[in-house]
C-alpha cells in the first residue's frame, strides 16, 4: 500500500471555529500552509458561526457611506480580511475563507483544527459526522476537560470519537491577543495516534514505546478505562499514501511560527488536563498572595499544585500521562505560571481574601456575569476525587474547595498541605 | 558496632553564622531542639561574627540611659534575644547562645550548619579544621555555586573537604525575612552521605539506588571528576552509635517548621545549582517582561531557562543529579518563580530594557554598590561552557550573556531560542 514515491496530494486544513482564539490558529496556519506548498493546499477554510455584525466606528474597515447597516461576519472577513468582532486590528492571511457552513468548510480536509467554545462540541460532531474524510486528522485547541463525578474525558477524545477519526490537542501559555500582535509564546502539542495508521511510525513520529493515547486499548489501559467506565470504539482508517505523512514534523510545520514556538509530545491527557487543573492551582495562588504572605509562599502553593497535577493525570490517566507534560512543557509549568501572574482566577481569589468576601462575590461583582473556569474546575475534581474515596491524597485541590465553600480559610493552607511533604 | 539499644547521646547543633539568613535559621532550628529533647541538645549554639553594633533608637531594646555607647552583638544578642542589626524586630529563642569564637561554637557538635558569606568559607573552614568532631555531619545554606573556567564547586563540597566531613545543602524559595515573620515557604534540603556510614542505610533514608554525592567516587564519576579536574580525597568517620542516627527524618526533624515545611531529597548538586543558575534565567525574564511582550513570553524563557538548568546539571554533575529536582522541588522551579516575580536581578533586568540602557547601568545607579548575582553568574557560566565549546547547546544562558554585552538585543531572543523547541 505504501509507495516510496513523492506524495502526489497535499493537505488541506480546516480550521473549526472563528472567536478570538480560533481567528488567531487560523493566522498561523494559514501563514504557514503559504509557506509550505509541499506539504498543504494554500487555502484554509475557517467555519464561522454566522452573526450579522456592525463593522464599529474606530474601525478602519468602518464605511459611513454603509451606515449602520449590519453585514455578515463570513463576509465581513472576506472582505477585509479582518475578524472585526473577536481579532479586531489584526490583519488576517487572504487565504483564508470564512466559511458559514461547517460541513462545507470541512470537505475534503485531512487536518480538522478545533477551535470553538466546547458547549459546541457536540452540535458541531453530528454536523461533520459522515461528512468529512475517514482518514482525516484532528487537533483540539479547546482548554479544558469534562469533569463529572463518575468520568474525566478529553475534549480530544470526545471529538475524535464522535467523528471517528484521531484527534490530538494543542495548549500552552497562550493568551490569543498577545499572540496575534506576533508577541512571542510557546505552545504544546500532543499527538499519537494509535499504530493503526502505518504512516505514523517513521523516524520523526512518536516512537512505539512513547505513551498511547486512549483510542489504543492495551490490557492495562484497558483495566483503568473500565474503572472510569468508558472504552473507545474508534476504528481509525489509514491515510492514503498519496499525502505526506501526518507525524509530529508535519503538524510542527503546520504550527511553528517565529513568534509561535511549538514542541511536539506524545501525552495527549497530560496536555489536555494542564490548561484545565492549573485554574485549581491559580485560585490557591490568589488566596496566598491575597494574604499577604508573598512570593515564597504563592511559590510554594503553585510547586504542591504542580505535583498535584502530576499525581492526578498518572492516577487517572496511567502509563500515558508523563510527569515532563506538566513540568517541563509549556501546556504545564509555564500556563501554570502565567495563570497565577494575572490570570482571572488569581486576580479574584486574590481580592476576595484582601476584602474578606467569598470569590462567588468577587465573581458576581468584578466579571460581568462572566464565569470564573477555576471553582467550576475545583468542584467537579472534587466531586470526582470524593467518589473515589481521593479527596485526601490531593490536599491542595480540596484546600481550595473547602475555602471557596467556607470549611476552611487560607490561614489553614500551610497545616492542609504538611503531608504534601512527605518524601 | 552498632548497638540496638536507645540512643544514649544527642546532637548538638551549632549555626555558622548569624546574618539575616543565618539568624533566621538559627530561630527555626532552636524551636526545633527545644521541641525534640530526644534528638538534640536544647541549647543552639550560634557563632557571630563579633561587632560593635548601636541598638537602633526605634529597637524596643533602645535604653536611653546607656545613651549612643556601642555594644557586643553577641552581648545584645544573648541579652535581648535578638540580632537588632541583621534581623531586628524578630525574637530569638532563649536557648540560641551567640559565641563570637567559631571554635568554641562548633566545640562537641555532631551537626554544623552552614550559613555565612561564601567569602568567609576559606577562612572559617581553617579555624575549625581539626577543633569539630571528625564523625560531625554538615549543612550548607549558603547559595550558589563557584564556577570558574575549568570547574564547577559546590559550597558543601569545599566546606565537606576542607573539614573532612559529609556536607549537605539547603535551598529553596526561602526570603529569610518573611520566613522569620512566620509566614509560610518551604525549602528542599540534600543530604546524601557516601555509604561509609553505615547508620544511614536505614529504612528512613536515601536508598542505595539514589544519586551519589561527590564524596563517592563510582567509576562513572571518577571518570567525570577528572574532567572537571577535581576528586574528593575526603575520608569520613562513621557516626558513634550511641547518637540518633543522621539520616534524612532527623534533619526533617530539625528544620521543619509549621510555617517552614521541608523537603529532603539526595541530590545536593541539583539542589546547589538551583540557587545559582536561577539568576540567569531572571535576568532573561526580566529582558523579556521589560520589552512588553506579556505573561506569555515570561513563562516561555522561565520554561526554557528551567530546563536549561537540567541540562546543565546533568551534563557536568552526571548521574547525580535528577530532573526533578530543578522541575519539582522549591530549590528548583519554585526559587526560580519567585526570583522572575520581584527579584533584584529580574527588576535591574526589566528597568534596563524600558530605559534602553545596560543592566550595568542599571545596577551601578540603582543598588546602592551592590551587586547583582546574575550578571558574574551568566559570566562565569559562559566561560566554563565555552571552554567546553557548549555555549551553543544553551541559547538561553548564552543569549542572555549576549545581550548583556551587547552583542544581542532582547528582540533576537525568539530566534536564539528556536532551537531548543527540538523534539
Amino acid at each position: 500500500m505504501a509507495t516510496l514515491g513523492a506524495p502526489t496530494k497535499k493537505h488541506k486544513v480546516t480550521i473549526i471555529g472563528s472567536g478570538n482564539w480560533g481567528s488567531t490558529i487560523a493566522k498561523i496556519v494559514a501563514e504557514n500552509t503559504k509557506e509550505h506548498p509541499e506539504l498543504f493546499q494554500e487555502e484554509v477554510q475557517m467555519w464561522v458561526y454566522e452573526e450579522d455584525v456592525m463593522v464599529p466606528k474606530d474601525s478602519k474597515h468602518y464605511d459611513s457611506s454603509k451606515g449602520e447597516s449590519p453585514q455578515k461576519l463570513t463576509s465581513i472577513i472576506n472582505t477585509y480580511h479582518e475578524n472585526v468582532k473577536y481579532l479586531p486590528n489584526i490583519a488576517l492571511p487572504k487565504n483564508i475563507v470564512a466559511n458559514p457552513s461547517v460541513v462545507d468548510a470541512a470537505k475534503g480536509s485531512s487536518i480538522l483544527v478545533f477551535n470553538l467554545p466546547h458547549q459546541f462540541i457536540g452540535r458541531i460532531s453530528k454536523q461533520l459526522e459522515g461528512n468529512i474524510l475517514p482518514y482525516a486528522r484532528g487537533i483540539s485547541c479547546i482548554k479544558g476537560v469534562n469533569v463529572t463525578e463518575s468520568e474525566i474525558s478529553l475534549f480530544s477524545e470526545w471529538i475524535g470519537e464522535g467523528l471517528g477519526i484521531y484527534c490530538g490537542a494543542l495548549s500552552g501559555a497562550n493568551i490569543a491577543n498577545e499572540i496575534a500582535q506576533e508577541k512571542w509564546c510557546e505552545t504544546t502539542i500532543a499527538y499519537d495516534p494509535p499504530p493503526i495508521d502505518s504512516r505514523v511510525a517513521t523516524p520523526t513520529g512518536p516512537s512505539p514505546s512513547a505513551s498511547r493515547v486512549n483510542l489504543t486499548i492495551t490490557p492495562a489501559d484497558e483495566e483503568h478505562r473500565d474503572v472510569l467506565g468508558r472504552i473507545s470504539k474508534t476504528k481509525l482508517k489509514a491515510l492514503p499514501s498519496e499525502y505526506p505523512p501526518l507525524d509530529h514534523a508535519t503538524f510542527k510545520t503546520l504550527f511553528y511560527r517565529p513568534y509561535f514556538h511549538v514542541r511536539m509530545v506524545s501525552d495527549v491527557a497530560g496536555v489536555s488536563l494542564g490548561g484545565a487543573l492549573k485554574n485549581i492551582v491559580a485560585l490557591a495562588a490568589g488566596f496566598v498572595d491575597g494574604r499577604g504572605w508573598g512570593d515564597n509562599a504563592k511559590a510554594a502553593v503553585m510547586r504542591v499544585g504542580l505535583l498535584e497535577m502530576v499525581k492526578f493525570g498518572k492516577e487517572f490517566f496511567g502509563q500515558t500521562v508523563h510527569t515532563g507534560t506538566f513540568t517541563e512543557e509549556s501546556c504545564g509549568v509555564a500556563d501554570l505560571i502565567t495563570s497565577c501572574s494575572g490570570g482571572r482566577n488569581f486576580r479574584c481569589a486574590k481580592m476576595a481574601v484582601e476584602r474578606g468576601v467569598s470569590v462567588d462575590e468577587v465573581e458576581a461583582k468584578e466579571l460581568n456575569g462572566q464565569k470564573l473556569q477555576g471553582t467550576s474546575t475545583a468542584k467537579e475534581v472534587n466531586s470526582f476525587l470524593k467518589a473515589r474515596g481521593l479527596e485526601a491524597e490531593y490536599p491542595l485541590f480540596t484546600a481550595v474547595l473547602d475555602i471557596l465553600e467556607g470549611r476552611n480559610t487560607v490561614d489553614d493552607i500551610p497545616a492542609l498541605l504538611a503531608r504534601a511533604d512527605d518524601d
